[in-house]
């Protein structure tokens, strides 16, 4: 029986001992909310969230006058299912416990200690941050296994979260009490018949139950192990059914329950990359990088996650379920769990598993140099273990990785890095089937670029990506201002339009993240349509042309495929409203036309234009390649008639009868031309794509300047 | 006490349960040496080596009646230190033991069981064998953990060898017996002091003595802990004394003895490989390949080194010191260990520590895919746990790496191959200091050419090696003829000359060798210098050219410092009289021409020239470009004078004045270009470099053609 509590916080004074003011806290959730509602600070407006630093270092603390009923012979419990991130835990006064790291369960046994009224306080400890220089306040979280991204991203305000962050509670445990039950299971060549088996810890005897996906009982006995039989495999979105077969494990007093999916998941290299050169030296291969499902190779696209609240600790099932379907609504059948983000609560995994999106999970580092340092090695060794264990149940779970570039020349870890040896060495341990990655990207795969025209080279994504033979694009961005009622809401009235660099503009990431206006692209702007007329001119022109960017990129990567198996752009949603961001859906929860431009992208069966470039000029010779993506299971065909829509008119390109796309293989069609007729006025035109079958046509806005 | 037994050894009839025919057995040895002894085969000549093949699937059976003397209390111990691969042991009649695996010690209690007079039998399975297709002999290998080279490779003969291959002895034990005793240390950061750590399984009190290189006592005492102050660290040659330090522990009735190098080992990524591109996307950075011994950058250049014997079990000291001892006069400072030959006897480690050879040691994978079947990971568990825990105190060992060529496409392993995971694991766990490859190459690294000309491109390696910017060479060879006396011992004289495709040049891999006459060279030598007069003609330009273009790749690969930081070419010697290889030391101790060319090129500080290609035409510009090149740990400088020879003329090209190159660090001069004269015949022509200090000058030959 679990008696959730009612719990005070405060900050602590540890020079007196105590909290002289108290107020109300939600558990789960984080200290900082709290505060801020208790303060009255609206951390979304303006530039508010900076009146939360003034409070970073200090110690916190939760109190709560414990409430339980408990029978005699009962053991009583407090567990803690994730504090966030060094605390110590007291008993009427008395330490029971201290700990660093918040993906490790407490679980203490007050059965001699506690009675009701019992006052059980948790004390918070200030973040750690590495002293000394850091060009980055990310490279202050560069020993600590909290998600980095607490300590500022250039999307992510500095905002350092803590507190209880998932349930709390008295537990009462009786005979019967089931401390863990685990299945596993063993599929045999065929993916037929699985061989399951339950790892369970109680005192007495417990009775399983597996349903099938139908809710058959399958097998009910008190044999842990036993064989299922044509079983129903778990696939994900776009390939077949998420199926999950649901299981119960019973004693007397107890009773715990959870799903299988069964599943086979390899990695494999992609075809075309792994080819021996002519001639001597030769060199290693591009890592392989191909998800194999159930034996099926699977074209990964999909989205960075990022953590949806700043303050992590209030998310909701309801949060993670609208955002994860959106994603399956998108065709999208990955997500990558950036390490900066850590963890997320349980149920994000359970919805994973329910709706069919694999789960790319990254630990906790990013974009630092996690030096091998004994401390920091315990923790992380501690953190992890619980982590995998924790995680592994599930069927969308399909990759392990260290964490987010790593082995880029901004962090400087590197093959031989302790810490990834040992997160390497774990999952191996403990997880021995699933993949592991030490970071991303690794030999062959790419990250970037996150502009529509390349910083460093000028070139736009067209030119960019059709120049490329990556095996894995697993982050790529392109960014636009959100929607004019989201600006409303984070940027005072009279800052909003023409926009300048406010406060309010650079703290929600419009000026001086990663550079000058990268985010928000005043200039780029400017250069091709001239000065805006109002806001809403401007975020239209923003917003399309992020939706064309990421037409662009999500289509050739598909058109490498298979010697490109990945397609995953930066980022899915965000943690509170950005004036600007390479996201595909604004907080909470508004999706952007890019959103809508993407989910066209990825159905499994599309019309394609792989069109050199974004920009064309009147009397050039406008080109276009026809192609016919496939990602489904199944054999498709098609007649492809293309027009270009120019200020009002519609030019026919040409047609193309694609023949026979095999499953899961797109086809190259024709190459068609076209001169460019007179410009009116600089602005866009659209490439329209029309199939014979329905669902498959597609449309493109490319520049058309006078 | 350590009592070592007389063996004989037959031919076990499994149906009869007998050997039928005993004969004298070598322990240390191999029992097919034995046998080949007994029956009076001379594998070295011609095409006897076959013989062998005819008993290699058989069971052989060792037997010895044990003598020995043990006082009362004593316990007695069968010990072997290796037996190759499959037995069982059994003692008068009665199965003790059963292994697979040539690694794990055998330590057997037979106090209770055996007396002097008892029969002690070893009885040797026949090798495993992958059945079913494969494209070549090695893999057969491919789940066993047996050196591969054995099942033939294109320098090695088929020869699966087995049986008792290190000593293998009674041993009579008192109380005090010390079962183990390893030293441990951890260096301050200023590599001053060192905190030295025994840990001792003994059932009584051990005294420990340390004598620092000069032999002082540093420490006497009981306690296993202490501080040496002051430490001499262990330096590679070259770059300081590989200083050891002997130590002592001695109980009532035993001793064991051993030597602490102090050093730390890193691997550190290469300058120049892992800055950022211009523009995304961006991918990861080459591995990191470059030693650092002490806090400093090494340059590691030596040779991949296999089995000097076929017969592996017999090799002794000696041979292993006059092997070793040529390498250190060569210049050179590392060893690869390559996976194929797997490990050696201890001696090779000691005297890698004693004369300052650094040694990357590889697991028994090559060129296989080796599946994760459970037998063949608890095999390779339970041998890699063996052999890292018995290698780890050698100061000389720098790397370890799962093996040869395994993420290239004619093996198939990847990142994920859970036997590489598995020996990341164990050696993360059990040497948690020492630097770990899955493979080589890895990214950035390259393996080949090794050929003159590129068998694919037709390319000198001139034009190879300059043309390439890898980290790591780490593997790349050219092949000559082995010398004319040695050549007489294998290949019937009336076969010598014109030489011509038979069976005893055939075995001997002058033919069909990975390819027609890869290793003899005959059709490039006849195109380059017309039909050869004489077996004396032959072999002395085939060895000039191996000579020429070992010199050439060494030195550029010298001069690509510090974007490559190794140079290591296939291979040092080899494991019977070939008739051509690439090898720097024909068997069992001849130098060639090239090693004496090698040992030039890797002088600490030499003059170099940087020649765009091999073959020069009458009336061409040629053109080389002067460079000094300093591995030393001093700043030097010189000034060279160049000039060429040509039909006994010699024309001056120039003089450089260097300046000061750096430690560790090379200079590049002057360009210089001379018009070529009236060449009479096609034959070598030699520049010259002249330094004014002594022994940096360096001499080229290069071919003129008329």
């Amino acid at each position: 029986m679990k008696f959730n509590q009612k719990w005070l916080a405060g900050i602590y004074d540890s020079d007196k001992g105590e909290a002289p003011e108290l107020f109300a806290a939600s558990v789960p959730g984080n200290v900082q909310k709290d505060y801020a509602d208790y303060k009255g600070i609206d951390i979304m407006f303006s530039d508010n969230v900076e009146a939360l630093e003034a409070v970073e270092d200090v110690f916190w603390i939760y109190k709560t006058k414990l409430e339980f009923e408990a029978e005699s012979g009962d053991y009583v419990f407090f567990v803690a299912e994730g504090i966030d991130y060094i605390f110590d835990i007291f008993l009427d006064g008395k330490k029971l416990h201290s700990q660093e790291g918040m993906y490790t369960k407490v679980e203490l046994d007050i059965t001699e200690k506690a009675k009701p009224g019992s006052e059980l306080s948790v004390l918070i400890h200030p973040h750690p941050k590495r002293p000394g220089y850091h060009e980055t306040p990310r490279q202050e979280a560069d020993q600590s296994c909290k998600p980095p991204v607490s300590y500022e991203w250039d999307w992510n305000p500095r905002l350092l979260i803590s507190g209880i962050w998932k349930p709390a509670y008295i537990e009462t445990r009786k005979r019967g009490y089931i401390s863990s039950c685990e299945p596993f299971y063993t599929l045999d060549s065929a993916l037929k018949n699985a061989e399951v088996r339950f790892e369970t810890v109680c005192d007495e005897k417990v009775v399983y139950t597996l349903f099938d996906p139908d809710g058959n009982v399958v097998y009910i006995g008190e044999s842990p192990e036993f064989t299922v039989n044509k079983v129903k495999l778990w696939w994900c979105s776009g390939q077949g059914d998420p199926n999950l077969y649901k299981w119960a494990a019973e004693s007397s007093s107890d009773k715990k329950e959870g799903f299988i999916g069964f599943r086979t998941i390899r990695m494999l290299c992609n075809p075309g990359t792994g080819g021996d050169p002519a001639g001597y030296p030769m060199s290693r291969y591009a890592a392989p990088v191909t998800i194999e499902l159930n034996g099926r190779r699977i074209f990964a696209k999909g989205s960075n996650w990022v953590n949806p609240e700043l303050y992590f600790g209030v998310i909701t099932e309801e949060r993670y379920e609208e955002l994860i379907k959106a994603a399956v609504e998108a065709n999208m059948n990955i997500f990558r769990l950036w390490g900066g983000a850590g963890i997320q609560k349980d149920e994000f995994y359970e919805i994973c598993d329910r709706l069919g999106i694999m789960v790319w999970q990254e630990f906790m580092l990013a974009c630092n140099n996690y030096v091998a340092n004994p401390h920091y090695m315990a923790v992380l060794e501690r953190e992890a273990t619980s982590i995998i264990i924790h995680l592994r149940r599930h069927p969308s779970l399909v990759l392990w990785c260290g964490g987010n570039e790593l082995f880029n020349s901004w962090s400087g870890m590197d093959d031989q890095s302790h810490a990834l040896r040992l997160l390497n060495k774990l999952c191996y341990e403990l997880d021995y089937d699933r993949p592991f990655f030490p970071t991303s990207p690794l030999t062959g795969m790419a990250h970037g670029g996150y502009t529509f025209y390349d910083r460093n080279t000028g070139k736009d994504v067209f030119g960019v990506f059709q120049n490329r033979r990556n095996t894995a694009y697993t982050e790529f961005g392109v960014p636009s201002a959100a929607g004019v009622n989201e600006l409303k809401k984070i940027i005072p009235e009279n800052e909003l339009f023409p926009i300048t660099k406010t406060k309010s503009w650079e703290k929600h990431h419009g000026f001086s993240a990663w550079g000058y206006d990268t985010w928000l692209c005043l200039e780029t702007d400017r250069k091709l349509f001239g000065e805006p007329e109002s806001l809403e001119q401007f975020v239209d022109r923003s917003q399309r042309m992020q939706a064309a960017g990421y037409k662009e990129i999500f289509e050739e990567t598909r058109r490498q495929w298979p010697g490109c198996s990945m397609s995953i752009n930066w980022c899915w949603c965000e943690p509170w409203i950005t004036a600007a961001n390479n996201s595909l859906v604004c907080y909470p929860m508004v999706l952007k036309p890019a959103y809508y431009a993407v989910k066209d992208s990825l159905r499994p069966v599309a019309a394609s234009a792989r069109v050199p470039k974004f920009d064309w000029s009147e009397g050039e010779l406008f080109s276009c390649e026809l192609w016919l993506l496939n990602d489904s299971n199944e054999p498709v065909s098609d007649t492809i008639r293309a027009s270009l829509i120019i200020g009002g008119c519609e030019y026919e390109l040409g047609e193309w009868k694609t023949g026979k796309a095999e499953p899961r293989t797109n086809i190259k069609g024709s190459a068609l031309e076209f001169k460019m007729p007179k410009i009116e006025k600089t602005g866009f035109m659209t490439l329209k794509l029309i199939t014979e079958k329905p669902g498959r046509s597609s449309e493109y806005e490319l520049l058309c300047r006078a």
